[in-house]
């Protein structure tokens, strides 16, 4: 492996990932998130983070779920006095009288209250004013998860889904795109790529991972409000300069791009991540066009799902 | 077109608006929007900023409608399985039954539940008890809606219809007028000019659209509280620079004002944007005056209507 | 008035008060709001603002008003139709008749919907749907603006009543205090002080209002969460040098204080302004000590209501 | 105390703890806070402080406590007119009427309103109206409160029990370590650590608390998303250097630190803050790893409950 470490030099960056990094597999995943595994000792330390960062889906089966569980549960508490608990609770079978109450339960939840089924003994009734009142806590609680989930900021931009060694001016250049699909703007956006590499330390001769920036053309615009091709020359000055494409595959290098911006919509930083490993790294290829303008000239447009369209260059 | 483009110097400014950027029409809107059309994939990217930025009585409307729709769904589906499902249900037309149905679909969604109405089979209650459960979703969703577009950071300036050119210390001067008409002031407010000019290629006789900032006498202020005109003098260092009215028409100019600050009733940065091509722009006039002192000489007085008032000189 | 007008020099500050400004009254008030009168077209640019900041009962008697007026109004639809619309109405006297419906009509709003008074004709039920709808419509709206109003970020720092002239090394120092009164903290508080002055102009002989920063002993701290007493040094660079009370009185004096801050319970930045005229800037005095230990020594002890005690010295 | 003050020089920090502080005792607990009681005039400073942070049990029983009262209250209320006020009141005994009124004032305040206990007088149907009114905003309240509690910003960042003084390179650095245990990570995590220790002042020979900023290895990171090793080298810059275990415990000395960072599930700003006083600085200890990969050298894992390990050195 000595030939991948031509004793790269460049701006370190300190990244926070540590020294005691695996110096395989990737750092940071194709959807932005750390290829970590963290042990934690309490579940609420995520409870918030994972109810409003789970799929739509996911979440509304959870309340279901807890919805109906908690009626099963509040039925069964009903019956436990017996049936005449509840008006008009059908003798005939249990199942029968606990679905009655189950229903009783809903209606008092949701506060609903339709009132042919109600309470007739006092531990039934007390029972209902704390289903009731739990059923407020339960909804207002829901309230502000959705709140939650939907006002979170977060950046929906695309990446390309490969970065392009491609010709530049007289070299060649790194390059990725991204686009911004939504009609919100992303105010003052700004980008950084660091390039995570394998290198031999000079003394202990232990293998070790380093973080460079690499600098780029433009790193910061004033609105991303379209497509945005960023590009890394590969001159003498990058830690890029003269590796082949053997050579990144064998240093396991992995390029680590942190995007942030404001978003207009509610004003708020939003960041987002991405990286290419070596093998999503396409060579000698260029970008396809994705924004043109309408016939009459007067306006632009947009092709945001062409944002990883290349062509392969002879 | 050759006359258009006397070479201008300046300080270019990387807007992230690119190279492919259409030379006719204008980059923004008199609203402050972008002049794209975004072919995005998803109807999802936009939904939030969609709801949060409608106007009031399309919002009301859309979910009325919505409102409307789910009673008349619920109430198709109590009747589905015939007209015992509900009590006190009328037998006489169907068109009665189904009202009666969507009576108590809205008394359901509600959570009103008067009971003179009342599912009377298992398969209505079932459905009742979901219908309660998606009507407090659903209200929970609203309420988060209202108060996500009430709390949004929005900038409320008011900017003069016409930019002017006019007479400034011993030249002349760009100059425009912004008004604060909210009681809450704008702090830390920031404004920044840049023109936009079709400009030919020297090497490759192109037409591409150059961005210059334009240095303003005062670009920054603690309040934004009242009226506030910001000054470009027109000197040698200025890309405006000898050029007349005619040229500006013929380069297709545009001028983009960005302003930020920070909004003291919330806290919160806020963004505006303006744009004024050559065609608003006023030359050899100046503003009227939009500020005055009360009788007793103690209070200063704002009048933002007046703030696109100017006067032609001789 | 020439004697007011003793040339000063210093670091003139933009604050955005401009050139217009009235050289009698003062310019921010004593709760820290600016003293203007600000014509505005529209009734809505200012509704959010107005009804998160309104006193809490003032808001309160606001949305129980809305409330009781809403009730009215559609006890009067209700009974648009005749008695007979509601179930069981009383027919004796059309104010009990009103009150049947008023009292049904709060039922329907509210989603309490007990049932002793039901909707009895297609009119009514319809009518009595669309209430409850409304009904939501407000109550999630009250939601929202119960939570803007207490989630507001406001830095509630008291600030002394009056602002010293006090001995200070071999000087004079300008001085006031502030405290914060929260158990959350302040973090990276900064604090700016600026004089404004009426001075004559030289040439055209006009009296103008400029604006001078100060410079502070300490404008920055790591956390605000005690007292805090910011010092002018009144030396060769002050603005202040050498003037007298008399002339500050009559060059209407006015210091405008600037805080901001970060408010730690919410991390949101809060800012907070105070204007001492020169009225209220006693000379010869020092504040009195407000902070204390406790006696085990082990505990700091702060008395905010002591913020604004001095003594005269000889 | 002489032995303390060895002339300690250094970059000192303005850290509004101010010059009257307490030589003994700690600054800030242990949990963050700071060892100080504010003598606040006014309940309201803190209402909505206290109400965000208490424990989610105190919160829970504060409310259930609430809503048990204003339902003592109203049930009281709905009895002073007598038994005929609500339907079927039982009147055999008071109790059983006062229950009878409770249970209709939770059906009342919750809005389940079954209709089986229903207002049978102008004076109870008044009464109801007002407290389903009541409850609505009871339950408005606690909606934002309940979102105000869980979408507060706060850094849940476990620090080392014990900061240690290791040997490093060729001398010995002061370390402490912190793990940020949750799935979101902290972006542009920043740390400060500050010295604060006793000194005797030259001139007047009063000891007063100086405060030094210490210099860090690494002070700043673009992610703190696994554990971070904070290192201070206590070299010839350093204010630590040559002082001994007993002359930091005589001069009191507290190690202050502070992390700000942006939690990217929210996108807030947060701060953490802890304190190491002399007794919690072990001396001549190294941490045991608490990161490592798994098997298949792919992940890395974080083991957050090792974050206070450390072992002693010979």
């Amino acid at each position: 492996m000595a030939k991948f470490a031509p004793r790269i030099k460049g701006d370190q960056r300190e990244l926070g990932l540590g020294r005691h990094i695996t110096t395989q597999g990737r750092l940071i995943n194709a959807d932005g998130s750390f290829n970590v595994i963290r042990h934690s000792n309490s579940f609420w330390d995520n409870a918030y983070y994972d109810l409003v960062t789970m799929s739509n889906w996911r979440f509304f089966l959870m309340i279901f779920f807890t919805f109906t569980t908690i009626n099963a549960l509040f039925a069964s508490l009903y019956l436990l006095g017996g049936t005449e608990q509840l008006s008009s609770t059908p003798t005939n079978s249990y199942f029968d009288a606990w679905m009655h109450a189950f229903f009783f339960s809903s209606q008092t939840i949701t506060t609903v209250g339709y009132g042919h089924i109600s309470p007739t003994s006092f531990s039934a009734s007390l029972l209902a004013s704390l289903e009731s009142f739990f059923g407020l806590l339960f909804f207002a609680l829901i309230s502000g998860l959705l709140y939650g989930r939907f006002s979170r900021p977060v950046a929906k931009v695309l990446f390309s889904q490969n970065a392009l060694i491609s010709p530049f001016q007289n070299g060649t250049a790194f390059m990725f795109r991204m686009v911004n699909p939504r009609r919100s703007e992303l105010v003052e956006a700004e980008v950084e790529v660091s390039l995570a590499i394998n290198q031999r330390d000079e003394e202990t001769g232990e293998i070790a991972r380093r973080f460079f920036r690499l600098d780029l053309e433009i790193s910061r615009i004033a609105f991303f409000s379209m497509a945005w091709t960023i590009v890394h020359a590969i001159n003498a000055n990058s830690p890029l300069y003269g590796l082949t494409e053997e050579q990144l595959m064998d240093a396991n290098a992995e390029f680590l791009i942190l995007l942030k911006g404001t978003d207009e919509s509610n004003e708020q930083m939003v960041h987002a991540r991405k990286s290419y490993i070596s093998a999503e790294v396409v060579w000698n290829a260029k970008f396809s066009p994705m924004m043109g303008r309408t016939k009459d000239q007067v306006k632009m447009e947009v092709h945001s799902h062409k944002v990883g369209e290349y062509e392969h260059l002879n």
